[in-house]
């Protein structure tokens, strides 16, 4: 037992330093600043949520443990981007990288070292080790007694090994491989989502997307060039398909695995073909990956500051090392981003050395700044987010990426994952699960296997962060052929023009969202509440809550249970309170489980009965001025005003002096909308079009 | 780099002592006695097979590396039980202990940190670590160069993560987490197989199970009472399946998960039980785990002697501790041993802590001996094997048993490992990596989806170490009805009694084995050369014979390539040589691939042309005189001869002065057949009923 210190190191926030930590950790390793003032606004706690006198420790040839007390019905969530399980309780969890997990042992895309509970705290284990946690799923020897529990004898496997230890002691256990020590970060509450919001703003509170990155996003073929593309984003446009951001695969660069990070002869003009998408209300994202081929013009300055191994042939940039990081960003400075690139999805940083073919980094190699490859994959995809994000910065400019790599304290990054797998439930789970730990996650659309798994997949992709098609190895939209060859042969689907129209009305249907979750985002910055989460956030002491991964709240109005397969009716649990359906304006009583009828082109969408809600004009991208123009519906006696967000300067880096509040409040006794601007001389971005009343149309016009 | 010492330990064995190795390793804790006498009967070798000043180290935070150097087109072996891959190289396998692997990251049953290459040596590293093997997939950085290799853009995942580093610099590197130091073996060939057999003979030489255990085994369902399976042996009789070894599983025990290591009183009488069944010639072999409940009488006294955390509420008894070992093997001694059991099944030792529902000790656990969970897992079904066979050796009784783990230099031990798993392809890979690495695999026959899949899994145990049906959780032959729930509930296929016809036929064809197959065993023992093997054992530099993973050589005669689904034909690939099909005595000239048509009842079986092939008379047990009769064929010239092994003490520990070698030989010029005893005096066990010329029936008779 090696205990040097627990000070309170920002407000609810609690250092536990715990023998002798290492060098290289999340904590230490990434520019980031507690937003403390937000912080501040957050219920008082008085004192460390754990007593530190029952968190033990113990130094051993395997590593460094910490023990830390459970008590009997404590249920635990988080440790990142876990696709395949939610609650953790009873689980073992071992936070490797893994691009590919097949087994629920904690590899993940993005492994976070923190995990909340229903005891209402969190605990950040600073480590970019990978750490072992055992989730209450120890068992400590009993008294001896005359005779046990007498059980039938198994005859399946399941029951041979149904979870069978008892609540006697139980413990939460994290082991750190090599390590002599670490440093304890425990969030308090009182509620478990308070700890989450805790644990949000000390990371310098959520990322504002600029409202472009809440558009629907489309990625088009690897292979497509410069002249394809522009043809294909007018077809876009012509056939009335929302979208925001165009997404450029490898081919943009003359050699990709590993990647050149030079324009190919596909693209002759990068300067001209961004601008004229920009023109066209486009933002261009590209894809790359880090991994340098030798025919890089910065192969040769690189080398002295790369990796010891390769991957697919190309250095690994040392991205904790100075040179390195910024040879690797002058770089994408010189040749992106002041072409008007919009930011970067930033592939392959997970790695995976745990499939059949192993093709990463291995975990032994060194870096010039002292990481091993243990390290340096914990901390890969945080490090370049965070390049990203600061060479944007420094241009003075917002940007939005996806990345595949996250680790702890992301939540100021302007980035959200996605994954090259493709499971719908497992794509649902991450919705939720990505809230506990500070990381977005994007469930992307591919091809399907019919017509509907495709509009439930959109349908899915509407409640989430951020809205992809991505069609990196389709030629044509999914809506017109959802198989893959087919699509590429240009054969589509005897119908598509209807299967289109139904695809379009799922976009629309996030433009009209935009207002509300840029709102959402933004008390993401300012709360540190996510803007899409668990029930188990907002509703911690309702049993049924704990065990729901295929619901989804959205900001602080809206809930979602996406629908997974084509199986009606839908069964959900609604927490406590009125809820009206979205489409129906039907109003359901929650605190109960419900089975919702599936209504062709509908799928289960609530809004917290007494909302009122702004929804835009759906545009075809949001520079469209009409996007700002509101249709707001009371629901129920309105007394639940909404909040919307105005950004003057939204090109830049987000800047609160530069946002302003916007409050629409309805008054049930005059009948009366007000809208009421935090600071009233800011100039009105968002107008009200229209006031409805679901469910009561009949009834006001009578 | 740390390098103690390089010195020869045994015949062609070096021993590489780098940095300060640990106190518990398999080398250490294991009894065994290398078997240097028969080592010395191997090909000389002059010096270390490996160029010692080529292998480097390195100690890091996470462990100790070594590298060892690997030529172009080195291709690498083993690393125990790997289910789901044969070749290793380009792999990165980590050695941990998990008894239901998903992927082919190097989990296993039986993880073994040895190798053997085609560079014709092998490699022991002695840890009980998790050890990680980088088998050539890690590559160096290159120099930077004007332009790359021009690749087309990947449009699928699969293109995308193809294999692409090249071979400019290969090495193998092994990572031992934890350590500071590790000894190496390094076995000597000239021939990749030649090293195996240094390994199995410096592990004390192959087992050599009684002929009772080649014959077949059947488990009966888990809850039957000891009246319920003395009817089920009588009805095995009377339906003439043969049978020797009749497995009984957890229901003997008063409570089970965990074990109470107690008779329950479903057996009002265990010595007369089993004495009735040793009379009807059934061997009882007894299922048991390691995990002590509380209501065990030994748990008490167990307490002090077992880890600190607990199995399904069961102590876990330190088998390194001098003192729980007795305890536990006395145990069992006592309510076993002395009953005439002839041995155990031995569960759950491998643990699954690697599942969405771990349920085995940590590996951070501590145990009295000073071992931790990590060492434990590697050597906890070794040390229980060890303790099994010493138990048996101290009553002067000879056994054989079933494990679910194991590890290295195990060849020695009497038992074969098994698993819940049931994959038919990858049982058949298990009988050809088993080889690599001192281990033997029963790949047992459950239910199956048709009556064709049961006959072709039935025939694959037929060519493999133990052929076993485990019926635990069916209540009556599979060949009745294969489907589980139908099979329970006593409804019967239709026309089972053709079926059972055909799996008569299938054990009959393995009790007429028993006397070739013993006498490969002899040969494990000897040699050193598994019984079961992969083909690049005996064809390494045959190109073709490296990739085969669903191909058996049996002995020094046979090869069987088991049938895993309905189509026909079966393409397979001969090794040079001609080669008569076993069924029909058709020649096929090898060193190709041929097409082999799947007919009713058979499966590709050849006998390689020229052996004298001696197969016993099929009785329904070993102990029936008549299996001592044999048919001898001779195939082609006969220039082959055939050796068996009689023992005159099959039922006491294997003894060499207690063995005799019957050689078998065919004049062809005097057209007679001679039998030479090594020892003339000794008294005859085999005699020989019938002499066959297959193929030339007709031309001999005419």
């Amino acid at each position: 037992m090696i205990r040097t210190s627990c000070i309170e190191t920002a407000p609810g926030v609690w250092k536990l330093t715990l023998g002798s930590g290492e060098r290289i950790t999340p904590f230490q390793v990434l520019s980031r600043r507690a937003a403390v003032d937000r912080m501040a606004m957050l219920p008082k706690a008085g004192c460390c949520p754990l007593d530190a006198g029952q968190i033990t420790t113990r130094k051993t040839r395997r590593g460094f443990e910490v023990h830390l007390p459970l008590a009997p019905d404590e249920q635990i969530y988080g440790l990142g981007l876990q696709l395949l399980s939610f609650r953790q309780t009873g689980l073992k969890k071992t936070l490797r990288v893994n691009s590919d997990p097949r087994c629920d042992l904690g590899d993940s895309h993005a492994p976070v070292p923190f995990y909340v509970t229903t005891g209402g705290y969190g605990v950040l284990v600073d480590t970019a080790r990978y750490a072992t946690f055992y989730c209450g799923s120890t068992q400590r020897p009993a008294a001896p007694r005359e005779t046990g529990p007498q059980r039938g004898i198994a005859l399946t496997t399941e029951a041979l090994y149904a979870a069978r230890n008892s609540a006697e002691f139980r413990e939460m256990i994290v082991e750190i491989p090599g390590a002599e020590g670490v440093d304890l970060y425990l969030f308090a509450g009182p509620e478990m989502g308070n700890a989450v919001q805790r644990y949000n703003l000390f990371s310098g509170g959520g990322c504002v997307p600029p409202r472009w990155a809440l558009g629907p996003w489309y990625r088009v073929r690897g292979d497509f060039s410069q002249a394809q593309i522009t043809a294909f984003t007018q077809q876009l446009r012509e056939e009335k398909i929302p979208c925001d951001v165009l997404g450029v695969e490898p081919g943009w660069q003359t050699h990709a695995y590993a990647c050149s990070h030079v324009w190919s002869e596909k693209f002759p003009d990068p300067a001209g073909f961004v601008a004229s998408l920009r023109a066209e209300h486009f933002r261009v994202n590209l894809w790359t990956h880090a991994f340098t081929a030798p025919s890089s013009p910065i192969y040769g300055a690189l080398l002295p500051h790369a990796a010891n191994y390769t991957v697919f042939g190309g250095l690994v940039p040392d991205m904790l090392d100075g040179e390195g990081r910024k040879l690797f960003t002058e770089h994408y400075r010189k040749t992106t981003v002041v072409l008007g690139v919009s930011g970067y999805k930033i592939d392959e940083c997970d790695g995976s050395d745990f499939i059949h073919s192993p093709w990463s980094f291995p975990e032994l190699s060194e870096f010039p700044s002292g990481a091993d490859g243990e390290q340096m994959h914990s901390l890969f995809g945080l490090l370049l987010q965070d390049s990203a994000a600061r060479l944007y910065h420094s241009e003075e400019r917002r940007t939005f990426g996806l990345v595949r790599n996250s680790h702890a304290f992301a939540a100021a990054q302007p980035f959200a994952l996605y994954s090259d797998l493709y499971d719908h439930r497992q794509f649902v789970r991450g919705i939720v699960n990505a809230s506990f730990s500070g990381l977005l996650w994007c469930p992307e659309v591919r091809e399907s296997a019919s017509g509907g798994e495709l509009v439930r997949r959109l349908q899915t992709a509407v409640v989430s962060p951020i809205l992809q098609i991505n069609g990196w190895y389709i030629a044509n939209p999914p809506w017109k052929q959802w198989a893959v060859d087919a699509n590429n042969n240009g054969e589509f689907v005897p119908g598509w023009e209807a299967w289109q129209e139904r695809c379009r009305g799922i976009l629309e249907l996030r433009m009209r969202l935009i207002p509300y979750l840029h709102a959402a985002f933004f008390r993401y910055w300012r709360d540190g509440i996510p803007p899409f989460r668990a029930l188990v956030f907002d509703y911690p002491s309702e049993s049924e809550s704990r065990g729901i991964d295929d619901e989804v709240l959205i900001g602080d109005r809206l809930l979602a249970a996406p629908l997974i397969d084509d199986g009606p009716p839908r069964r959900l649990w609604l927490p406590p309170g009125a809820w009206a359906d979205f489409w129906t304006a039907e109003i359901h009583e929650g605190g109960k489980f419900v089975d919702f009828p599936v209504v062709e082109g509908r799928f289960p969408l609530f809004v917290k009965s007494g909302s009122v809600l702004a929804l835009a004009f759906p545009t075809l991208h949001t520079d469209d001025p009409r996007a700002f123009h509101l249709e707001v519906s009371i629901y129920g006696d309105g007394a639940l005003p909404a909040a919307l967000l105005e950004e003057y300067a939204p090109d830049r880096p987000f800047d609160r002096n530069q946002a302003n509040l916007v409050h629409l409040a309805w008054n049930s006794q005059k009948e009366e909308l007000s809208c009421t601007r935090e600071d009233p001389h800011s100039r009105p971005l968002y107008s009200v079009s229209s006031v409805r009343f679901p469910g009561k149309e009949q009834e006001r016009l009578s």
